[in-house]
């Protein structure tokens, strides 16, 4: 079996030794003699692995009491929809770091005012505002951020803190690095990036936040139908959840958050190695007190370059290497699953690739 | 390995070929070196994979010109919420058969006004209304349906026509038998009962109808987003895609719609057989004219004897005879994956259980 280095975006690699014990359990689920896809939401069976997985997150996140966690469908996207169908009242407060905060905002809309905190958009979303910019209007209900932006290759060193709720979109950096879940209100991440197949958002949300929370939504919209219902009042993602508990076991029995934080800062320095000794030939678009662990974005010299390079990559199978459609260029994501070797043959075509041309 | 007979309402039986092909190329899709679950929704590898699925299910339901075929997440209550959202603007008409409609007109009504077309809820939801008690109101902007009610075990035996849009939640007997696309609007259904796995929902929808469609929403709940953007205007749920596009190949090599129906047909005589020839053992929770083929309701002599019997099924592999626990009871869910011989096998318990009292 051929597998190659997947430098997708996401949906992205999984850990091999998950897709492999999801394979060997594939036809019954815990001598249920049922498929994980076969069984029923309401069995004990479902329910005992859900507690496992929201367990294990707890744990590995330190998660207080106060908090529940929560799963839901529909990705980031429609938690872009949802946070402000519950929150937005007076004014929603964002900090416009790239196209996913740009898109939260504007479906946010749809609900009440919005505004800009900061902004990096005038200058191409290269980086990550500084707190001194930081404008936090009367009558905020909320600051939304988004912890590391895809496209641009830019991610949050540290996060800031606000006098009102904090929100935060942690699609794409979820589980790769520790983050003290007290400072925030809400943190919710699409699956498919660290931690599991697309289709299951996890959600992380402070119990005292649901009072503030609009009661006349339809409940499939309230986050209060699923902290109540445990994620259950309608079938959940059943495999997708099943999954996420799978990497989470995973990333336990490889040392955890810090490991998995120090592990990718290694990949991540591996890489930006290569852009900073390129002399100009690999261009990152990020500033680099603003850098992306998880997406490495630069430019090569021209786009026929950069066509060539994504291809002869692929050839190597180093796969996934063509930046967003949005902004072109080229973009490896390293996720959790991306193994240093797969990083440093990565490094190694950069070098090669360079030198020949 | 052991494989029992489910008859869970939903996630469900999967045939069994499914699951091995799924899990045989679990890591390795079509030879890219990944995982299903690994590649990119913006992959040519993924887009022909969506593209077949769909093209297999036009050709299978024979889906006229001007319906596209769209793939969403959240369930069938997401949909209660959506088809809302997008089509209510004066009065919403609603056919009420059971709790899953009852919700639909719940969630339509944060939108606007609703009422009831027809309703067999005074009768415990025990048939469906027979169409000279249809009763549709000028201004009426569509007529929403539940094709069958799986908490109630009843279904749509024949489907009415109105000179308003009709709508059908076609979730739970959705390629169980044939239907005719063109005599409705909007048809959506929650994969999870006869077509794949919990996560996808299936819409085919009238292009006409779009153009009534409220653009003020945000994009991810405008069905226009998802015809538009090919259904990857986000990351779609690739997984829960690609297994309902193994599930209609499994359908097609197995005689397709009719022969499903026809065999549907027979496995739900054998178990309705049993009903009625018990001396009043088992009672029939519908009424005989609106038996559903997906979910056969009925109740024991006593809760005790029902706890029982679903008790001792479980014992002989016969798992998921728990009625819904909003009406209790007992229920069989015989979806296209469960096989004759396993309804053999419930028909062939059931008798000797009754006996045995």
């Amino acid at each position: 079996m051929k597998r190659v280095y997947n430098f997708n975006a996401g949906p992205s690699a999984m850990p091999l030794e998950v897709l492999q014990e999801v394979q060997a359990e594939f036809l019954d689920f815990q001598h249920t003699g049922m498929s994980i896809v076969e069984i029923s939401h309401r069995s004990a069976a479902y329910q005992a692995m859900q507690d496992d997985v929201k367990a294990t997150l707890r744990r590995f996140l330190s998660i207080p009491d106060g908090y529940a966690v929560i799963f839901m469908q529909g990705g980031g996207s429609m938690q872009f929809v949802m946070h402000a169908a519950n929150f937005l009242k007076r004014k929603g407060g964002y900090i416009n770091t790239g196209v996913w905060s740009d898109k939260a905002m504007k479906a946010a809309q749809f609900f009440g005012t919005t505004y800009e905190v900061a902004s990096s958009k005038g200058d191409g979303f290269t980086y990550i505002p500084s707190p001194d910019t930081f404008s936090v209007q009367d009558g905020t209900d909320y600051v939304y951020i988004t912890s590391n932006n895809t496209i641009h290759g830019t991610e949050w060193q540290t996060y800031p803190s606000f006098d009102v709720p904090l929100f935060c979109d942690m699609s794409s950096d979820f589980l790769s690095r520790p983050f003290d879940v007290s400072n925030f209100d809400f943190v919710y991440a699409g699956a498919q990036k660290n931690v599991g197949p697309a289709g299951v958002v996890v959600g992380i949300i402070k119990e005292e936040l649901l009072k503030q929370a609009r009661t006349d939504l339809p409940d499939m919209l309230k986050y209060q139908t699923y902290v109540d219902k445990d994620s259950t009042y309608n079938t959940p993602p059943v495999f997708g959840i099943y999954f996420v508990g799978k990497v989470l076991h995973w990333l336990e029995d490889h040392g955890g958050l810090a490991a998995m934080a120090s592990r990718n800062k290694e990949k991540a320095d591996l890489v930006y190695s290569v852009l900073d000794s390129s002399d100009g030939f690999y261009r990152g678009h990020a500033r680099k007190d603003s850098r992306s662990r998880m997406n490495v974005t630069f430019n090569l010299p021209s786009p026929e370059l950069e066509a060539e390079f994504a291809a002869k990559a692929a050839e190597k199978g180093l796969i996934g290497l063509k930046g967003h459609r949005s902004i072109g260029g080229c973009r490896a994501s390293l996720y959790n699953a991306v193994t240093l070797e797969g990083c440093q043959a990565l490094a190694d075509f950069m070098e090669t690739f360079r030198q020949n041309h």
